[in-house]
């Protein structure tokens, strides 16, 4: 697979730092048990596992307390728990439209079951939101503002500190769904007013599929959302008050977790900072690139502005599902085609009928890569 | 790691065969894409990870459609989505005394905010259940029968054919709890009219922790736990209708599944019969060791009876998880002390203050390791 050329790193970053697999490797026989669940040497190593990584984590986005991180297996199961968990009955939520369907459906789904309501806030072309009608869209029960941090379609970044300030002077939460931002973006979850913030373990921070987290707030109270054993408690009927036992329940995925501790600790070794810079200016060489294509168009933030690693575009003389195939097996070159799993935001692109090709870069991603896949989609288009 | 003696595989089985751990790193570097999120190879390979472990499983199990197999990340998942997503207000559950906190815990929050009523059918000392009162307890709004294929605190091994029929009978559905079962006891859901079949893969069927599933009869309707992106009809606000996407949103754990298939594998290969005898033979030659220590009382079935890997004792002199701790330290053995997640099976053997210390053996396990835990428990106790 050495003549790949890898540019989905929006969907999960590849290949992982050595580190992770010998990390998994090492937990594998020498961590191999329940955690929690023993007092032997080993289940007390699967222990030290999830303490590790937690208090990695912990120290990535400034959380206080490292109990306060609940893992999860990915971001979608830390959505549902932060959503579901916390939203009760006449609720009002404030989202917007690049929110991917890991918010939008939990939410449509309380919409039907639990009499909550929902107002989507409006992106423009390229994935900015107006904060005067954030503003203006609290009502007396709003209880949770939902930001995706940066959009996984477009690449912009929304205004979460922003959010954060105007939630807490509401008397709603703020959860922010970093899937795109943790481990490329400054976190700082105090400074930014975050509630609840939700991340994978398997993109930017460099870890394996399978793990994930959900920050929560010692103010904000959750109903767990998976009940069983913790190992600790055992002859409650109830789930433990004890964090974060309380939202833990069932084997966790102890391999996993030790990977993603040594994908932290790259990020943390390469810093945000540097990681975010590099992604930008390879943002920028591809834009200017695809920008001399003809019949190309480019969506999400205009050439010099804040954006993470994910260049969208649309071609108009051929199926973007096409141009993404022939791209893979003309050229060796992974994107993505498609809708993304945000329909809201191909709304708001006009995009929602084609979908769109994503090309989304990582620390790994070289201008030489860029230079392949602009003169591959040119000949491609010609 | 090398001097362990690990008698703690009812927890998680330990060590993994070779192949577990070469398929991750194969996966890893060929597969390390999101399935079904894309077109090009390596998205594609990922996707065939989760096909084939699939197979693999319905072809363990006996089940006909592979994709009525949800993957999940453990057990505890899996028994959550089978009781929350079955169960409606008003319905009756029969369940048993030894279930695990992963099946008491979702039945008592649904006592607690649906409605619903359970029985709970007692177990005698060998945990052993009386099929008349099965019988005895369904209701005409029985829904559900619940039950442990085989005690995780115990190693009694329940008549899940028998309530199989009975639930068909009863115009009910049963749940088999397979977290004891699976890969050491034959398992036919069409046979045993198993209506859901929950298993975890990093027990008996070898693979890494963070990987499990549920299958769902055809028959069978949920409600999706989970909320989100499937890579497939991302327009829609509501979950896709289609299995098993429907019942698994979010990135899953491609890597621990690549890990599961080479466990499956194993199993197949060595065949559950032979683990089945393998393992009940180890159980009878501890049980006969530790008859002959003093002030020791062992639990669940009598020699001679079937029953899985376990064998659960009581000291009469010792704190068990005194007695637990020291054949760590001294003596590097590795068994479990506690309540182990079932506080109504302690309630039924008597051990609900003190538990038990709980040894159990997997496929590795030898003789010698027998009589060095028989000769280790003999001094301790002295």
């Amino acid at each position: 697979m050495s003549s790949v050329i890898y540019l989905d790193h929006a969907a999960t970053s590849w290949p992982k730092p050595d580190s992770v697999m010998e990390a998994m490797k090492t937990a594998m026989e020498e961590a191999g048990a329940n955690p929690g669940r023993g007092s032997h040497r080993m289940a007390v190593n699967a222990s030290r596992v999830l303490y590790q990584v937690r208090h990695r984590l912990a120290s990535l986005f400034a959380v206080r307390n490292p109990n306060d991180i609940v893992l999860t297996p990915n971001t979608t199961a830390a959505l549902n728990l932060a959503i579901k968990g916390y939203l009760k009955p006449g609720n009002h939520v404030i989202a917007t439209m690049v929110e991917h369907n890991s918010v939008r459906r939990p939410l449509e789904y309380l919409k039907r079951t639990a009499g909550i309501t929902v107002d989507y806030i409006a992106v423009n072309e390229e994935g900015d939101i107006d904060l005067k009608e954030v503003e203006r869209s609290f009502q007396p029960n709003t209880a949770l503002v939902v930001c995706s941090h940066s959009s996984n379609l477009l690449g912009s970044i929304l205004p979460v500190a922003e959010l954060g300030e105007m939630a807490v002077r509401h008397g709603a939460v703020l959860l922010v769904d970093a899937a795109q931002s943790a481990g490329m973006l400054h976190i700082d979850v105090e400074e930014m007013n975050i509630g609840m913030l939700a991340f994978p373990g398997h993109k930017g921070l460099l870890g394996p599929q399978g793990t994930g987290g959900l920050y929560v707030s010692s103010h904000v109270e959750l109903e767990p959302q998976l009940h069983g054993g913790t190992g600790g408690q055992s002859e409650a009927p109830e789930q433990p008050d004890v964090r974060p036992d309380r939202y833990e329940a069932g084997t966790p995925n102890t391999i996993g977790f030790a990977g993603l501790q040594a994908g932290v600790e790259q990020v943390m070794e390469w810093t945000t900072e540097h990681i975010y810079r590099h992604e930008w200016e390879l943002t920028q060489y591809m834009m200017e690139g695809l920008s001399a294509v003809n019949g190309l168009r480019m969506l999400g933030p205009k050439p010099g502005r804040p954006k993470t690693g994910i260049v969208s575009f649309v071609p108009n003389n051929i199926d973007p599902a096409l141009l993404a195939f022939r791209l893979d097996r003309e050229y060796g070159i992974a994107v993505r085609a498609g809708l993304h799993c945000t329909p809201l935001g191909h709304q708001a692109s006009g995009t929602e009928i084609t979908g769109a090709v994503r090309a989304s870069v990582g620390i790994w991603t070289s201008r030489q890569d860029i230079d392949t896949l602009v003169d591959a989609v040119t000949k491609i288009m010609e």
